[in-house]
């Protein structure tokens, strides 16, 4: 989400042909952004712009020209921010990813659906001294996240499920979406976690400046809050990790992230408003 | 301070002769409570009730029967309620521990110049992860204290000091104390408490039911920033610490612990604004 910004210019300034765009992931309200600053530089082109509720795959960069893809996933949502021409989107895709991508409803599906922002944030923070320790390493689910962290992350998703209901299309839960993207076993959040074992080998930051932080804090709690406390949702776990993460960083991630402001409310680009009464009646 | 209440009892209902009571430490407002509890109980009794600012010793329990003690402290501030009959306590200590107290100039000298609030707590919680996972054990100040950390405490120990100066009786940094206590080298809190000998073999907790927790947040904590939301000083970093605490415990630690309610505030038994009033000019 921290490079939307320049591939949005880089392509409004240079795409000739009409393509489909898909930002795999999107982050929160990631096509709304990126919608927004490639209109502006090529208004006449129609590609369609399309977000990921999250990666199709699991992954760590090995060496300066090595990926190593740990799993893929199945039915990653995917939506463009009209719904009514979403049906177009699965046959454009390449075949070999159909299976990885399932369309969504709605662009508010795959920006609330973003669960970077829950698996992410907290278990950093909770972790401040074990992350920033030099002679220490940990994975990052399947050490760093304890049973009192899964329970706060519960919570923390329950925050997200309620801004999903208020602005009239629900998701699914973290867990419901680990067992069905990882087709894992377990009774709760941190049974789900602990026995995937695409997460057994993912290691954790070694720094608080790690996109875990400085992109699922601003696109995707920042707007993820943003919305909340205007449909008046009790935010306060996710209001207490944003809140950790500017005082442990010494950042304001709330005026540099995707706050209402940011996100277009109010003047002449697609906002968030447009984006709620578009949304089709299958949502509600 | 968990026990200061059956101690109280205990005493208040027992003791025949006149002594002195040395909570060590009295955590803050620990010898306003006791005397409130104590006096109810044995109103005619004349010892006198201390609180030290911290313990004079850093020990750890090795066995059923066996503490070791891994330094004393020196010049531990100590206070009676009334700072006037102050310098009597210094003739009642047994002489071999009269070099580790220093007489202060009033309890709230002891009782915001308690530190275990500002070390205990926020590690814990910035250590989630660590702390509870059984396969690992770590230091709680050299590794659990990362710079990071290091620098969130010192702005709690500045929100600390605020009340302090609020309450007409400032008290020196966790910085300046751990120079003082321990004759530390180093230019910053991190530096201080990594290069603080007394503290390398300090385990870490394995669980948030500790003491660091279970009695640094009510009896450290909500006292702190109940005293300092009243007299409107910032307490930002407090207040995260403490909303921390109670979402990741699932606990009411400013209901349990030792609010402005619980302090006694209103009625007629000893009570904040009458250490207040006592003060001596010389803390101002």
């Amino acid at each position: 989400a921290t490079a939307h910004f320049n591939v949005a210019e880089l392509l409004g300034k240079h795409l000739k042909k009409d393509c489909l765009i898909i930002l795999n992931p999107g982050r929160t309200f990631g096509a709304l952004k990126f919608h927004n600053i490639f209109k502006r530089l090529n208004p006449d082109n129609q590609s369609l712009i399309a977000e990921a509720q999250t990666t199709i795959y699991t992954s760590r960069k090995i060496a300066e020209d090595h990926v190593l893809i740990l799993a893929l996933k199945d039915e990653v949502l995917l939506s463009t921010l009209d719904p009514s021409i979403n049906h177009r989107l699965h046959d454009m895709l390449p075949p070999i990813l159909q299976k990885h991508f399932k369309i969504a409803k709605s662009s508010i599906q795959t920006s609330i659906g973003n669960v970077g922002m829950i698996l992410h944030c907290a278990p950093v923070l909770f972790n401040v001294g074990w992350t920033e320790n030099s002679e220490f390493n940990y994975k990052h689910y399947v050490e760093g996240i304890s049973p009192s962290i899964a329970k706060f992350l519960e919570k923390m998703d329950d925050e997200r499920i309620a801004v999903s209901k208020v602005l009239g299309c629900e998701v699914e839960t973290t867990f419901s979406w680990l067992k069905r993207s990882y087709h894992v076993e377990g009774d709760s959040l941190y049974e789900a976690i602990i026995n995937n074992r695409a997460y057994q080998n993912i290691d954790a930051p070694n720094t608080l400046e790690h996109r875990y932080i400085m992109e699922d804090v601003p696109f995707g709690l920042v707007p993820l809050e943003a919305v909340g406390l205007y449909f008046e949702v009790d935010m306060s776990h996710t209001t207490l990790i944003i809140d950790l993460a500017n005082k442990l960083l010494d950042v304001d991630f709330r005026a540099q992230g995707r706050n209402l402001e940011n996100l277009g409310m109010g003047n002449g680009d697609e906002n968030l408003w447009e984006l709620i009464k578009r949304r089709p009646a299958a949502c509600e």
